[in-house]
C-alpha cells in the first residue's frame, strides 16, 4: 500500500499547491502525489490549460473519478480524491496542518487514515531555488521603485500653514490613500498587486499594523510599508521605510537613527548557520542600551514588540522565523529585516529590507537608501 | 457546558473571519462565539484597532490565554483558544468547513469535541443586508466604471496591416496586458484590487479561465471579465463582456446573440422562490435550440459547460449556485448570470451582470450595455 499526499486547495490563496501546481487556479482542486510525483486532477474547465502551463507530472480530468465516486456515495472534491486514491490502493494520505477539516473527517470516515503535517507541508519551500530568488529580487526591485514614487510624491507636496501637505498639483490636503495611490498605481502598471500598503503618519504609526487613513502632517513620523505580490509568478516583495515630511525632531531623529543601528547589527549577522533568535536578542539590547525599552505603558504596548523578520516567498509570511522563536538560518533562505521602535507619544519607526541568507552574509534584496528627512 | 463556535483563520482571505470580525487582520488570529455573542483574541499588536474598528462583542488581549495553555503544554493558536474554550467550561465545538486539521486534532487531543460545518458556517451570509448591498453595488459601480475604460481603449487603438491592435499614443501592438493595464490602474486608484482580470482574445477566449496573454487582433472575439475587491469593505464586483475591434462575422454575430438572448432569459427568470437549476435548464436549451451545443469537440469541451451563475459578497464565488445543482433563490441574494459559448474554432462568448434577487424579480446592479463591435 502506497503512502500519498494530498492537497485541496485553490493555488492563488494556498502557497503549497501553487508550489505543488506552478499555476494559477482560482478555485479549489486536487493534487495527489503517489511516489513522489503530483498528479493534479481537473474539471473540464481547467484541464487543458493544466496540461500546458502546470507542472504536475500527470493531469487528469476529473470526471471518471466524480464518477467513482458517485457510485461509492463519496461526494464532492474529497469524494473525487478518495475515488483516485482507492483506485491506487492507498489509505494513508499526508495532508497541510491547513488542509480543510471537512474534507478530512469526510475521508476518515470513508476509511482513510489523514495526518495533518505538523510544520511546514513542503520543508524545502524555506530554501529558494536559483529562479525562486530571481522571481523574489524582481518583486523587491518593482517594491524598491514604488517606494521612490512615493518618496518622491512627499517630495513635490508643500507644507501648509497648518502642517498638513498640499498636492503639487491640485493643492489639495493629502491623505494616506493620496500616498498610496502614487505606490499603488505604479505597481499595478508593472502586474505587481499591493495588498493593503501601509502609509501611516504621527500617532497611526505607533500601531504597526494600523495601515493609515486621514492627512499626511509635517514634521512627524510617516511608516510606509509595501509588500506587492508579481501576478505572473505569485512571489512577494516586502519592505519598509521611515520619513518625516519637513524637519525632524532630535528625539525623532535618535528613535531613527536607533532602528537604523538594529537593523546594521541584523543585516551583519543573517548567514547561513547563525540561530536567528541571537539576531533578534542583539537588535533588543541595543535598543535596550539606547534607553528605547520595550513593554507596556499606560496599557499600550511600546518598545520593539514584534520579530525582527520573516521568510517570504509564495506567502508574504512564512518560514524561517527571525523573532524570539529562532531557527538555524540556511543558505538561500529569503528573510526580512525590519527591526522597529514604537512609541504612541513619538510614533512608530521601521526600516525593512528583504535579503537571501550565504553562507558567511548575506544578499541584500532591497538596496535601498534610508533617508529620514523629506525636504 | 456551553457550546462554542471557533474560527481560527486571517480575515483577508477568510471570509467568514471577515464576517465575524468587520476588520481586516493579516494573521490568522481566534474568534469564538459564546452564547451567540463574538468575541475577538489578539496579539498586543492588533488589541488596540480591534477594539477600535471591530465588531466583536468582546475584545481581548491572548496574553493570558496564552499563558494559561503554556502551563498546560497547549501550543499555538489552538492552544490559546482551548485556553480560552476550557475556561468558559466549553468543550464541544462548532468550527467551518475549512477549519485547518492540524488545530481540529490539537483541540480533539486535549479532549475538546470538535465538528466541521457541512455547509455554509454562516447560512445567513448569503442573504445581504442593505449595507451589504450598497458595498456590492458599489464595488459593481467601479466594476462597471473599469469595464469602460478597457473599452474607451479598445476603442482608441488602431488595426495595424496584420490586424494586430496598436496603442493610440505609443503605435506599438497591443497586448492583453495593456488592456488590462487600462482597467486596473483605474481601479486600484479607486481602492479597488483586481485579481486576474481576463482579457483573452481569439482561441484563448474558447477557455473560459484563460485570463489572456499576447496580442489583441481585430476582428476576433475578446472576452474581458472583471472582479475586483473593494479594499475598504472587502466586497467584490463581477462582471463580463465580450468585443470584436473591427466587425464581426456572422458566426461571431450569431454567437453573440445566442448568448445574451440565453442572459435575457436568465435575468427574466432571477426572482425569490425560484429554484435556479431551472434558469440554467432555460438558458441551456435555448442554446441548443439555436444550434449550439454543449459536449466534447475532438478531446475539448464546447458550448455552455460552466454554471451559470453564483453568489458575490466577501467572496467572489460564494452561495448560491445557479447551476445544474440548483438552490432556490430568496430575497437578498446576490448573484452573476453569465451564460457563455465557447468552441476552440470560433473563440467564447460571455456576458455576465451582477443582481440582486427581490420578490417578483431582480435588480440588476451592473446596468452596463452590452455592444459586439467596436469601430
Amino acid at each position: 500500500m502506497t503512502h500519498a499526499h494530498l492537497i485541496i486547495a485553490d493555488s492563488e490563496h494556498d502557497a503549497d499547491m501553487l508550489y505543488a501546481s506552478g499555476m494559477f487556479v482560482p478555485d479549489p482542486f486536487i493534487a495527489i502525489a503517489l511516489d513522489g510525483e503530483w498528479h493534479g486532477l481537473f474539471s473540464p474547465l481547467e484541464v487543458d490549460r493544466a496540461a500546458k502551463v502546470s507542472r504536475f507530472a500527470g493531469v487528469h480530468l476529473d470526471t471518471p473519478w466524480r464518477n467513482a465516486a458517485e457510485i461509492r456515495e463519496w461526494p464532492g472534491l474529497a469524494g473525487c480524491a478518495a475515488a483516485f486514491l482507492a483506485s491506487h490502493n492507498t489509505r494513508s494520505i499526508s495532508v497541510p496542518a491547513s488542509f480543510p477539516l471537512r474534507y478530512a473527517d469526510q475521508l476518515r470516515s470513508w476509511g482513510f487514515e489523514v495526518t495533518a503535517s505538523a510544520g511546514a507541508f513542503f520543508p524545502e519551500r524555506a530554501v529558494k531555488t536559483a529562479t525562486e530568488i530571481k522571481y523574489l529580487a524582481q518583486a523587491e526591485r518593482l517594491t524598491r521603485q514604488s517606494m521612490q514614487r512615493g518618496e518622491q510624491y512627499l517630495g513635490r507636496c508643500s507644507i501648509g500653514h497648518d502642517n498638513i501637505l498640499r498636492d503639487p498639483e491640485t493643492g489639495k490636503k493629502v491623505t494616506s490613500d493620496d500616498v498610496r495611490r502614487a505606490i499603488e498605481t505604479f505597481l499595478i502598471g508593472k502586474g505587481a498587486m499591493p495588498a493593503h500598503t501601509i502609509v501611516a503618519c504621527g500617532r497611526q504609526s505607533s500601531d504597526p499594523h494600523n495601515t493609515g487613513s486621514g492627512y499626511i502632517r509635517a514634521h512627524e513620523l510617516i511608516i510606509i510599508d509595501i509588500f506587492p505580490r508579481v501576478l505572473s509568478t505569485g512571489y512577494w516583495g516586502d519592505m519598509t521605510r521611515t520619513y518625516v515630511k519637513g524637519k525632524a525632531t532630535p528625539e525623532q531623529k535618535k528613535m531613527y537613527n536607533t532602528v537604523r543601528e538594529g537593523q546594521d547589527i541584523g543585516l551583519s549577522m543573517m548567514a547561513a548557520g547563525v540561530d536567528s533568535v541571537q539576531i533578534h536578542t542583539a537588535i533588543t539590547a541595543h535598543f535596550d542600551a539606547q534607553g528605547f525599552k520595550t513593554g507596556m505603558v499606560r496599557g499600550k504596548q511600546g518598545g520593539f514588540f514584534h520579530g525582527t523578520g520573516h521568510g517570504v516567498g509564495l506567502e508574504i509570511h512564512e518560514g524561517p522565523r527571525v523573532s524570539t522563536r529562532g531557527e538555524i538560518l540556511k543558505a538561500g533562505h529569503v528573510v526580512t529585516c525590519e527591526p522597529g521602535l514604537y512609541y504612541a507619544h513619538i510614533g512608530g519607526v521601521r526600516l525593512e529590507d528583504m535579503v537571501v541568507i550565504r553562507d558567511g552574509g548575506c544578499d541584500n534584496l532591497t538596496r535601498y537608501k534610508r533617508r529620514l528627512e523629506i525636504a
